[in-house]
């Protein structure tokens, strides 16, 4: 998607180790309109199918999750949580699962009763590298008995394997921008070729 | 807000100790479409105000907040976040509260980039109650020297004093149901009146 790669570029930080900071328009001050644009690409990708619930997980995944939401008819956006919580009361579908940037094992919980069997879902995510936290919710996915029809993602560092190995598993991955290689030292992201409809 | 207080009535549910759950719409299920209402809502309410920028606290502000910030012009959302990560780096501005439902004090944190001198914010907020975590936006805000414009919350706790301290403070406060009473027992929620013109 262009829109997004190019706001890589341009507001994107390249960091050394890897590390690709876009918290000025997606994970901590948030571009409420690139966000409706990226809800409205997931919705031509993913057209066709049956999305009965959007799933994603806090913290990031929500704001892009919610507005998406509104271009797959307003259905109900569900995220886990990762943390327990005295709001968190009766049965749950708990996995677990390692984060590289918070440098520790934390859980992800979803209620058993806002994941039903047969539910058709759509997982939503801003980041996609080496799949832990994707993981965590195709695990919940399966546990609840839920469809997963496809995984819409924001940024996907297509130079870790967290994509291929999903996409191997059988699950319909689109990343609306691929980055293929960065360069600390530069400042430049390179992306996978677009798709041609893009 | 009418549509608010009769969701809460029809699927919220009213636990011992005060504790009101609204899980199934407002903060783990959320329903976008009555978030896009709330949105509307407090534009209404807000109208006139300069808001060059929302202000919110992960995890449940995040989703009512992007949808609501479309109401007012597709202005950028912040939101706070409550663990340090390898991804926050640079100046920050931190505060320190104590959530009750978490039982432990946790840090809010604002990269000093995405808050700036003059700006004109609105806060928003699911919940106010002893207005702990709303008390972690404020100081950081004032730290920052923005300009809180007003403060829209969706379910504000009115038998707590969080409210009227901070109103006492000066805030305009925009609470879109004010719950005076809830009975575990019977699971009657009771509202203060709503606002003439809602």
């Amino acid at each position: 998607m262009k829109l997004l790669e190019d706001r890589i570029r341009r507001d994107g930080t390249v960091k050394p180790g890897n590390v690709l900071k876009v918290d000025a328009f997606l994970n901590h001050q948030c571009d409420v309109a690139l966000f409706d644009a990226m809800g409205a690409e997931w919705a031509r990708l993913f057209a066709g199918k049956r999305v009965d619930k959007i799933v994603t997980i806090e913290a990031s995944g929500i704001g892009i999750a919610c507005i998406a939401a509104r271009h797959f008819g307003n259905v109900p956006v569900v995220f886990a949580k990762k943390t327990q919580s005295i709001n968190l009361d009766g049965d749950q579908y708990v996995s677990s699962i390692y984060s590289f940037t918070k440098q520790r094992e934390y859980p992800v919980i979803v209620a058993k009763r806002f994941l039903s069997t047969g539910e058709h879902v759509l997982l939503i995510d801003d980041f996609l590298a080496n799949g832990n936290a994707l993981h965590g919710l195709i695990d919940i996915c399966n546990h609840a008995g839920a469809v997963i029809e496809g995984i819409g993602i924001a940024i996907e560092k297509g130079f870790q394997d967290g994509g291929r190995k999903i996409r191997e598993a059988g699950y319909d991955i689109r990343s609306l921008a691929i980055v293929t290689a960065m360069d600390a030292r530069t400042g430049t992201v390179d992306f996978a070729r677009s798709e041609p409809t893009d």
